[in-house]
Protein backbone atom coordinates (compact mmCIF):
# COMPACT_ATOMS: atom_id res chain seq x y z
CA UNK A 1 0.00 0.00 0.00
CA UNK A 2 0.70 3.60 -0.63
CA UNK A 3 2.45 5.34 3.16
CA UNK A 4 -1.03 6.65 3.94
CA UNK A 5 -1.61 8.46 7.58
CA UNK A 6 -4.62 9.44 8.84
CA UNK A 7 -4.57 13.37 10.80
CA UNK A 8 -7.09 14.20 12.93
CA UNK A 9 -6.93 18.39 13.20
CA UNK A 10 -7.70 19.39 17.03
CA UNK A 11 -10.27 16.45 17.46
CA UNK A 12 -12.41 17.69 20.33
CA UNK A 13 -13.79 14.17 21.72
CA UNK A 14 -11.59 11.70 22.59
CA UNK A 15 -13.65 8.90 22.00
CA UNK A 16 -13.90 9.68 18.71
CA UNK A 17 -9.93 9.56 18.33
CA UNK A 18 -10.24 6.45 19.79
CA UNK A 19 -13.15 5.00 17.53
CA UNK A 20 -10.95 6.35 14.33
CA UNK A 21 -7.77 4.08 15.72
CA UNK A 22 -10.03 0.96 15.68
CA UNK A 23 -11.47 1.88 12.02
CA UNK A 24 -8.14 2.97 10.77
CA UNK A 25 -6.80 -0.59 11.98
CA UNK A 26 -9.63 -2.76 10.80
CA UNK A 27 -8.86 -1.93 7.47
CA UNK A 28 -5.06 -2.13 7.86
CA UNK A 29 -4.12 1.09 8.57
CA UNK A 30 -1.83 2.26 11.45
CA UNK A 31 0.02 5.98 10.92
CA UNK A 32 -2.16 8.49 13.20
CA UNK A 33 -1.12 11.94 13.23
CA UNK A 34 -2.75 14.13 16.13
CA UNK A 35 -2.83 17.84 15.39
CA UNK A 36 -3.27 19.26 18.99
CA UNK A 37 -6.06 16.73 20.00
CA UNK A 38 -8.12 17.38 23.19
CA UNK A 39 -6.81 15.13 26.32
CA UNK A 40 -6.74 11.72 25.63
CA UNK A 41 -7.80 9.59 28.50
CA UNK A 42 -9.57 6.34 29.31
CA UNK A 43 -12.59 6.90 27.12
CA UNK A 44 -9.89 7.22 23.80
CA UNK A 45 -8.23 3.80 24.98
CA UNK A 46 -12.50 1.71 25.60
CA UNK A 47 -13.15 3.43 22.27
CA UNK A 48 -9.69 2.18 20.62
CA UNK A 49 -10.37 -1.26 21.90
CA UNK A 50 -7.76 -3.51 20.25
CA UNK A 51 -6.27 -0.64 18.12
CA UNK A 52 -4.52 0.67 21.40
CA UNK A 53 -1.51 0.28 19.81
CA UNK A 54 -2.71 2.73 17.28
CA UNK A 55 -3.54 5.02 19.66
CA UNK A 56 -0.47 4.95 21.35
CA UNK A 57 1.66 5.24 18.48
CA UNK A 58 0.21 8.16 16.98
CA UNK A 59 2.38 10.84 16.46
CA UNK A 60 1.60 14.77 17.51
CA UNK A 61 2.77 17.44 14.73
CA UNK A 62 1.73 20.33 13.95
CA UNK A 63 0.01 21.68 10.11
CA UNK A 64 3.06 22.97 8.81
CA UNK A 65 5.44 20.09 9.49
CA UNK A 66 2.34 17.88 7.86
CA UNK A 67 2.97 20.20 4.53
CA UNK A 68 6.71 19.81 4.91
CA UNK A 69 6.96 16.11 5.46
CA UNK A 70 4.37 14.46 3.11
CA UNK A 71 4.43 14.35 -0.36
CA UNK A 72 0.59 14.36 -0.99
CA UNK A 73 -2.27 15.85 0.92
CA UNK A 74 -5.60 15.26 0.98
CA UNK A 75 -8.15 17.50 2.68
CA UNK A 76 -11.61 16.41 3.74
CA UNK A 77 -14.49 19.04 4.00
CA UNK A 78 -18.27 18.59 4.45
CA UNK A 79 -20.45 18.39 1.25
CA UNK A 80 -20.78 22.20 0.10
CA UNK A 81 -23.74 23.52 -0.69
CA UNK A 82 -23.57 24.41 -4.66
CA UNK A 83 -24.03 28.25 -4.08
CA UNK A 84 -20.15 28.12 -2.49
CA UNK A 85 -18.21 27.17 -5.16
CA UNK A 86 -14.93 28.60 -3.92
CA UNK A 87 -12.04 28.21 -5.39
CA UNK A 88 -10.72 26.82 -1.43
CA UNK A 89 -13.17 23.62 -1.59
CA UNK A 90 -13.75 23.06 -5.65
CA UNK A 91 -13.27 20.88 -7.80
CA UNK A 92 -13.91 18.15 -5.14
CA UNK A 93 -13.36 14.36 -4.92
CA UNK A 94 -14.97 11.19 -3.91
CA UNK A 95 -13.42 8.83 -1.65
CA UNK A 96 -13.67 6.46 -4.57
CA UNK A 97 -12.16 9.00 -7.05
CA UNK A 98 -9.74 9.73 -3.96
CA UNK A 99 -8.62 6.06 -4.26
CA UNK A 100 -8.28 6.05 -8.39
CA UNK A 101 -5.90 9.36 -8.11
CA UNK A 102 -4.02 7.57 -5.28
CA UNK A 103 -3.35 4.55 -6.52
CA UNK A 104 -0.31 4.78 -8.42
CA UNK A 105 1.50 6.97 -5.94
CA UNK A 106 4.73 5.81 -4.98
CA UNK A 107 4.77 8.53 -1.61
CA UNK A 108 3.75 9.58 1.71
CA UNK A 109 -0.02 10.37 1.72
CA UNK A 110 -1.90 12.32 4.39
CA UNK A 111 -5.22 12.31 4.99
CA UNK A 112 -6.63 15.27 7.13
CA UNK A 113 -9.77 15.49 8.85
CA UNK A 114 -10.90 18.55 11.32
CA UNK A 115 -12.29 19.53 14.32
CA UNK A 116 -16.12 17.97 14.62
CA UNK A 117 -18.15 21.24 14.87
CA UNK A 118 -16.27 23.06 12.28
CA UNK A 119 -14.42 21.14 9.77
CA UNK A 120 -10.65 22.74 8.44
CA UNK A 121 -9.72 26.06 8.63
CA UNK A 122 -9.09 27.62 5.11
CA UNK A 123 -5.49 28.27 6.12
CA UNK A 124 -5.45 24.61 6.60
CA UNK A 125 -6.78 23.63 3.38
CA UNK A 126 -5.65 25.34 1.20
CA UNK A 127 -1.98 23.97 0.18
CA UNK A 128 -3.68 20.81 -0.09
CA UNK A 129 -3.21 18.76 -3.21
CA UNK A 130 -6.88 18.14 -3.54
CA UNK A 131 -10.15 18.19 -1.70
CA UNK A 132 -12.03 15.00 -1.07
CA UNK A 133 -15.78 15.31 0.19
CA UNK A 134 -18.02 12.01 1.04
CA UNK A 135 -21.53 12.64 -0.63
CA UNK A 136 -23.96 12.69 1.84
CA UNK A 137 -27.45 13.34 2.37
CA UNK A 138 -28.57 17.01 2.18
CA UNK A 139 -31.09 16.59 5.25
CA UNK A 140 -28.50 15.53 7.57
CA UNK A 141 -24.99 16.09 6.10
CA UNK A 142 -22.97 15.89 9.10
CA UNK A 143 -20.84 12.64 9.59
CA UNK A 144 -19.26 11.74 12.82
CA UNK A 145 -15.63 11.52 12.36
CA UNK A 146 -15.07 8.21 12.91
CA UNK A 147 -16.84 7.23 10.37
CA UNK A 148 -15.94 9.86 8.07
CA UNK A 149 -12.23 8.14 8.71
CA UNK A 150 -14.06 4.27 8.31
CA UNK A 151 -15.29 5.37 5.18
CA UNK A 152 -12.11 6.97 3.75
CA UNK A 153 -10.32 3.47 5.14
CA UNK A 154 -12.94 1.39 3.80
CA UNK A 155 -12.12 2.89 0.14
CA UNK A 156 -8.58 3.11 0.44
CA UNK A 157 -7.53 -0.09 2.09
CA UNK A 158 -5.34 -2.98 0.25
CA UNK A 159 -4.37 -0.61 -2.68
CA UNK A 160 -1.18 -2.12 -3.90
CA UNK A 161 1.81 0.23 -3.71
CA UNK A 162 2.44 2.95 -6.54
CA UNK A 163 5.33 3.18 -8.67
CA UNK A 164 4.62 6.50 -9.62
CA UNK A 165 7.51 8.54 -8.07
CA UNK A 166 6.13 11.74 -6.80
CA UNK A 167 7.85 15.27 -6.45
CA UNK A 168 8.41 15.95 -2.96
CA UNK A 169 6.81 19.00 -0.67
CA UNK A 170 10.52 20.66 -1.06
CA UNK A 171 10.37 20.60 -5.05
CA UNK A 172 6.85 21.25 -4.68
CA UNK A 173 7.24 24.46 -2.64
CA UNK A 174 10.20 25.74 -4.74
CA UNK A 175 8.00 25.51 -8.00
CA UNK A 176 4.98 27.48 -6.29
CA UNK A 177 7.49 30.07 -5.19
CA UNK A 178 8.93 30.04 -8.59
CA UNK A 179 5.79 30.73 -10.05
CA UNK A 180 4.79 33.80 -7.55
CA UNK A 181 7.63 35.21 -8.99
CA UNK A 182 7.02 34.91 -12.21
CA UNK A 183 3.46 36.23 -12.11
CA UNK A 184 5.36 39.56 -10.58
CA UNK A 185 6.95 39.59 -13.26
CA UNK A 186 4.19 39.37 -15.91
CA UNK A 187 2.59 42.16 -13.38
CA UNK A 188 -0.53 39.65 -11.89
CA UNK A 189 -2.43 41.90 -9.96
CA UNK A 190 -1.80 41.95 -5.83
CA UNK A 191 -5.83 41.70 -5.18
CA UNK A 192 -5.80 38.44 -7.33
CA UNK A 193 -2.93 36.45 -6.39
CA UNK A 194 -4.41 34.40 -3.53
CA UNK A 195 -7.19 32.74 -5.37
CA UNK A 196 -4.88 32.52 -8.45
CA UNK A 197 -2.41 30.69 -6.79
CA UNK A 198 -4.96 28.68 -4.85
CA UNK A 199 -6.18 27.50 -8.25
CA UNK A 200 -2.69 26.68 -9.29
CA UNK A 201 -2.07 24.64 -6.55
CA UNK A 202 -4.86 22.72 -6.75
CA UNK A 203 -4.21 22.02 -10.76
CA UNK A 204 -0.59 20.77 -10.36
CA UNK A 205 -1.57 19.86 -6.38
CA UNK A 206 -3.80 16.66 -7.91
CA UNK A 207 -2.10 16.26 -11.25
CA UNK A 208 0.85 14.37 -9.01
CA UNK A 209 4.20 15.82 -10.72
CA UNK A 210 7.17 13.78 -10.92
CA UNK A 211 10.51 15.64 -10.21
CA UNK A 212 10.97 15.51 -13.91
CA UNK A 213 7.95 17.19 -14.87
CA UNK A 214 8.72 19.63 -12.23
CA UNK A 215 11.98 20.93 -13.65
CA UNK A 216 10.48 20.74 -16.82
CA UNK A 217 8.12 23.27 -15.39
CA UNK A 218 10.59 25.63 -14.20
CA UNK A 219 12.48 25.27 -17.29
CA UNK A 220 9.82 26.72 -18.95
CA UNK A 221 9.11 29.61 -16.80
CA UNK A 222 12.78 30.29 -16.68
CA UNK A 223 12.83 30.42 -20.68
CA UNK A 224 9.88 32.86 -20.67
CA UNK A 225 11.43 35.11 -18.08
CA UNK A 226 14.39 35.28 -20.18
CA UNK A 227 12.80 36.52 -23.10
CA UNK A 228 10.45 38.60 -20.90
CA UNK A 229 13.78 40.49 -19.73
CA UNK A 230 15.57 40.36 -22.93
CA UNK A 231 12.65 42.08 -25.38
CA UNK A 232 13.46 44.82 -27.43
CA UNK B 1 -33.93 4.23 -4.28
CA UNK B 2 -35.20 0.95 -3.48
CA UNK B 3 -36.94 0.67 0.19
CA UNK B 4 -33.91 0.01 2.22
CA UNK B 5 -33.89 -0.74 5.90
CA UNK B 6 -31.05 -1.26 8.50
CA UNK B 7 -31.89 -3.79 11.16
CA UNK B 8 -29.83 -4.85 13.97
CA UNK B 9 -30.41 -7.69 15.88
CA UNK B 10 -30.00 -7.72 19.33
CA UNK B 11 -27.94 -4.28 19.85
CA UNK B 12 -26.40 -4.87 23.01
CA UNK B 13 -24.80 -0.70 23.50
CA UNK B 14 -27.32 1.78 23.17
CA UNK B 15 -24.87 4.41 21.67
CA UNK B 16 -24.25 2.04 18.40
CA UNK B 17 -28.09 2.38 18.49
CA UNK B 18 -27.79 6.29 18.47
CA UNK B 19 -24.63 5.84 16.29
CA UNK B 20 -26.52 3.94 13.45
CA UNK B 21 -29.11 6.49 13.19
CA UNK B 22 -27.00 8.99 12.85
CA UNK B 23 -24.85 7.77 9.98
CA UNK B 24 -28.30 6.53 8.21
CA UNK B 25 -29.61 9.21 8.09
CA UNK B 26 -26.26 10.86 7.01
CA UNK B 27 -26.77 9.11 3.92
CA UNK B 28 -30.28 9.50 3.58
CA UNK B 29 -31.41 6.14 5.12
CA UNK B 30 -34.66 6.55 7.42
CA UNK B 31 -35.94 3.00 8.33
CA UNK B 32 -34.16 1.28 11.39
CA UNK B 33 -35.75 -1.83 13.04
CA UNK B 34 -34.62 -3.36 15.95
CA UNK B 35 -34.88 -7.07 17.47
CA UNK B 36 -35.03 -7.30 20.65
CA UNK B 37 -32.58 -4.40 21.37
CA UNK B 38 -31.23 -3.15 25.06
CA UNK B 39 -33.00 -0.35 26.48
CA UNK B 40 -32.43 3.23 24.43
CA UNK B 41 -31.82 5.87 26.86
CA UNK B 42 -30.23 9.38 26.37
CA UNK B 43 -26.68 7.99 25.45
CA UNK B 44 -28.84 6.76 22.29
CA UNK B 45 -30.84 10.00 22.08
CA UNK B 46 -26.95 11.94 22.15
CA UNK B 47 -25.27 9.72 19.57
CA UNK B 48 -28.28 10.28 16.87
CA UNK B 49 -28.10 13.78 17.10
CA UNK B 50 -30.01 15.32 14.45
CA UNK B 51 -31.10 11.85 13.51
CA UNK B 52 -33.55 11.57 16.61
CA UNK B 53 -36.48 11.12 14.31
CA UNK B 54 -34.76 8.13 12.93
CA UNK B 55 -33.94 6.39 16.63
CA UNK B 56 -37.84 7.50 17.34
CA UNK B 57 -39.43 6.19 14.36
CA UNK B 58 -37.45 2.79 14.54
CA UNK B 59 -39.88 -0.45 14.19
CA UNK B 60 -39.62 -2.90 16.62
CA UNK B 61 -39.96 -6.63 14.88
CA UNK B 62 -38.75 -10.60 14.95
CA UNK B 63 -36.68 -12.36 12.91
CA UNK B 64 -39.43 -14.08 11.73
CA UNK B 65 -41.45 -10.90 10.34
CA UNK B 66 -38.51 -9.76 8.93
CA UNK B 67 -38.24 -12.71 6.65
CA UNK B 68 -42.04 -12.66 6.10
CA UNK B 69 -42.01 -8.94 5.29
CA UNK B 70 -38.99 -8.07 3.45
CA UNK B 71 -38.41 -9.11 -0.62
CA UNK B 72 -34.65 -9.42 -0.27
CA UNK B 73 -32.69 -10.06 2.95
CA UNK B 74 -29.36 -8.92 3.22
CA UNK B 75 -27.37 -10.47 6.27
CA UNK B 76 -24.11 -9.32 7.00
CA UNK B 77 -21.45 -11.21 8.82
CA UNK B 78 -17.57 -10.94 9.73
CA UNK B 79 -15.05 -11.82 7.83
CA UNK B 80 -14.38 -15.37 7.82
CA UNK B 81 -11.41 -17.57 7.72
CA UNK B 82 -10.87 -19.57 4.17
CA UNK B 83 -10.96 -22.89 6.64
CA UNK B 84 -14.55 -22.29 7.56
CA UNK B 85 -16.21 -22.59 4.39
CA UNK B 86 -19.29 -23.70 5.11
CA UNK B 87 -22.71 -23.23 3.31
CA UNK B 88 -24.06 -20.94 5.80
CA UNK B 89 -21.33 -18.02 5.40
CA UNK B 90 -20.28 -18.89 1.65
CA UNK B 91 -20.25 -17.58 -0.70
CA UNK B 92 -20.25 -13.95 0.07
CA UNK B 93 -20.19 -10.50 -1.38
CA UNK B 94 -18.64 -6.72 -0.74
CA UNK B 95 -20.42 -3.94 -0.15
CA UNK B 96 -19.74 -2.68 -3.78
CA UNK B 97 -20.98 -6.41 -5.10
CA UNK B 98 -24.21 -6.04 -3.10
CA UNK B 99 -24.77 -2.56 -4.38
CA UNK B 100 -24.44 -3.97 -8.22
CA UNK B 101 -26.98 -6.74 -7.11
CA UNK B 102 -29.20 -4.57 -5.91
CA UNK B 103 -29.47 -2.01 -8.04
CA UNK B 104 -32.14 -3.23 -10.18
CA UNK B 105 -34.46 -4.26 -7.45
CA UNK B 106 -37.95 -2.91 -7.15
CA UNK B 107 -38.66 -4.49 -3.95
CA UNK B 108 -38.47 -3.76 -0.02
CA UNK B 109 -34.26 -4.87 0.90
CA UNK B 110 -33.80 -5.55 4.79
CA UNK B 111 -29.87 -5.63 5.77
CA UNK B 112 -29.35 -7.65 8.61
CA UNK B 113 -26.74 -6.51 11.62
CA UNK B 114 -25.98 -9.08 14.34
CA UNK B 115 -24.83 -8.47 17.65
CA UNK B 116 -21.48 -6.66 18.86
CA UNK B 117 -19.96 -9.63 20.31
CA UNK B 118 -21.06 -12.22 18.60
CA UNK B 119 -22.44 -11.61 14.85
CA UNK B 120 -25.95 -13.57 13.72
CA UNK B 121 -26.89 -16.65 14.58
CA UNK B 122 -27.05 -19.25 11.84
CA UNK B 123 -31.02 -19.90 12.74
CA UNK B 124 -30.80 -16.10 11.69
CA UNK B 125 -28.52 -15.92 8.28
CA UNK B 126 -29.99 -19.35 7.06
CA UNK B 127 -33.18 -17.66 5.23
CA UNK B 128 -31.35 -14.41 4.16
CA UNK B 129 -30.97 -14.07 -0.16
CA UNK B 130 -27.13 -13.54 0.17
CA UNK B 131 -24.39 -13.11 2.93
CA UNK B 132 -22.28 -9.55 2.76
CA UNK B 133 -19.19 -8.96 4.41
CA UNK B 134 -17.25 -5.77 4.80
CA UNK B 135 -13.50 -6.59 3.48
CA UNK B 136 -11.18 -6.01 6.76
CA UNK B 137 -7.93 -6.42 8.11
CA UNK B 138 -6.94 -9.96 9.21
CA UNK B 139 -5.06 -8.22 12.26
CA UNK B 140 -8.42 -6.41 13.65
CA UNK B 141 -11.15 -7.51 11.57
CA UNK B 142 -13.87 -6.53 14.27
CA UNK B 143 -15.59 -3.05 13.27
CA UNK B 144 -17.86 -1.22 15.00
CA UNK B 145 -21.71 -1.93 14.66
CA UNK B 146 -22.08 1.78 13.72
CA UNK B 147 -19.25 1.63 11.32
CA UNK B 148 -20.21 -1.57 9.37
CA UNK B 149 -24.03 0.02 8.83
CA UNK B 150 -21.95 3.65 7.62
CA UNK B 151 -20.15 1.54 5.12
CA UNK B 152 -23.47 -0.18 3.59
CA UNK B 153 -25.18 2.98 3.58
CA UNK B 154 -22.22 4.87 1.89
CA UNK B 155 -21.90 2.02 -1.01
CA UNK B 156 -25.75 1.58 -1.08
CA UNK B 157 -27.16 6.03 -1.08
CA UNK B 158 -28.38 7.00 -3.93
CA UNK B 159 -29.43 3.82 -6.08
CA UNK B 160 -31.64 4.84 -8.37
CA UNK B 161 -35.30 2.82 -7.97
CA UNK B 162 -35.30 -0.27 -9.89
CA UNK B 163 -37.73 -1.72 -12.09
CA UNK B 164 -36.86 -5.46 -11.17
CA UNK B 165 -39.99 -6.56 -9.82
CA UNK B 166 -39.00 -8.96 -7.65
CA UNK B 167 -41.01 -12.22 -6.14
CA UNK B 168 -42.18 -11.75 -2.86
CA UNK B 169 -41.91 -13.62 0.73
CA UNK B 170 -44.83 -15.82 0.50
CA UNK B 171 -44.14 -16.74 -3.19
CA UNK B 172 -40.66 -17.42 -2.29
CA UNK B 173 -41.66 -19.43 0.99
CA UNK B 174 -44.08 -21.86 -1.28
CA UNK B 175 -41.29 -22.17 -4.04
CA UNK B 176 -38.66 -23.31 -1.31
CA UNK B 177 -41.53 -25.40 0.61
CA UNK B 178 -42.20 -26.79 -2.56
CA UNK B 179 -38.62 -28.32 -3.32
CA UNK B 180 -38.72 -29.84 0.19
CA UNK B 181 -41.30 -31.70 -0.86
CA UNK B 182 -39.94 -32.60 -4.23
CA UNK B 183 -36.69 -33.46 -2.36
CA UNK B 184 -38.82 -35.91 -0.34
CA UNK B 185 -40.09 -37.68 -3.74
CA UNK B 186 -36.70 -37.77 -4.72
CA UNK B 187 -35.46 -39.55 -1.53
CA UNK B 188 -32.97 -37.00 -0.80
CA UNK B 189 -31.39 -37.96 2.41
CA UNK B 190 -32.46 -36.84 5.84
CA UNK B 191 -28.93 -36.44 6.73
CA UNK B 192 -28.08 -33.51 3.62
CA UNK B 193 -31.27 -32.05 3.82
CA UNK B 194 -30.60 -28.92 5.69
CA UNK B 195 -27.59 -28.09 3.96
CA UNK B 196 -28.97 -29.11 1.00
CA UNK B 197 -31.76 -26.62 1.77
CA UNK B 198 -29.54 -23.55 2.40
CA UNK B 199 -27.66 -23.73 -0.84
CA UNK B 200 -30.85 -23.80 -2.89
CA UNK B 201 -31.67 -21.05 -0.71
CA UNK B 202 -28.60 -19.39 -1.62
CA UNK B 203 -28.31 -19.85 -4.91
CA UNK B 204 -32.24 -18.68 -5.52
CA UNK B 205 -32.16 -16.09 -2.68
CA UNK B 206 -29.55 -14.49 -4.83
CA UNK B 207 -30.89 -14.66 -8.65
CA UNK B 208 -33.54 -12.52 -7.80
CA UNK B 209 -36.64 -14.61 -9.31
CA UNK B 210 -39.55 -12.95 -10.46
CA UNK B 211 -43.07 -13.77 -9.95
CA UNK B 212 -42.82 -15.43 -13.44
CA UNK B 213 -39.88 -17.16 -13.16
CA UNK B 214 -41.29 -18.78 -9.80
CA UNK B 215 -44.05 -20.12 -11.54
CA UNK B 216 -41.61 -21.49 -14.12
CA UNK B 217 -40.06 -23.59 -11.69
CA UNK B 218 -42.88 -24.97 -9.99
CA UNK B 219 -44.27 -25.81 -13.28
CA UNK B 220 -41.05 -27.80 -13.91
CA UNK B 221 -41.32 -29.56 -10.73
CA UNK B 222 -45.01 -30.85 -11.27
CA UNK B 223 -43.98 -32.00 -14.67
CA UNK B 224 -41.46 -34.04 -13.27
CA UNK B 225 -43.39 -35.06 -9.76
CA UNK B 226 -46.23 -36.06 -12.45
CA UNK B 227 -43.52 -38.26 -14.02
CA UNK B 228 -42.61 -39.66 -10.90
CA UNK B 229 -45.93 -40.82 -10.02
CA UNK B 230 -46.54 -42.14 -13.35
CA UNK B 231 -43.61 -44.03 -14.50
CA UNK B 232 -44.06 -47.43 -15.71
Amino acid sequence: MPEISIVLVEPLYEGNVGFTARVMKNFGFTQLVLVNPCPLGDDAIMRASHARDVLENAQRMTIEEIYREFDFVIATTGEVSKSVCTPMRMPYYSPAEVREIVADIDGSIAILFGRENWGLANTELARANLICTIPTSKVYPILNLSHAVGILCYELANLPRGTYPLAGPIEMDSLYQHIETFLDKIDHPDFKRENTMLLIRRVLGRTKLTTREVSTLHGLMRRTEWHLENKE
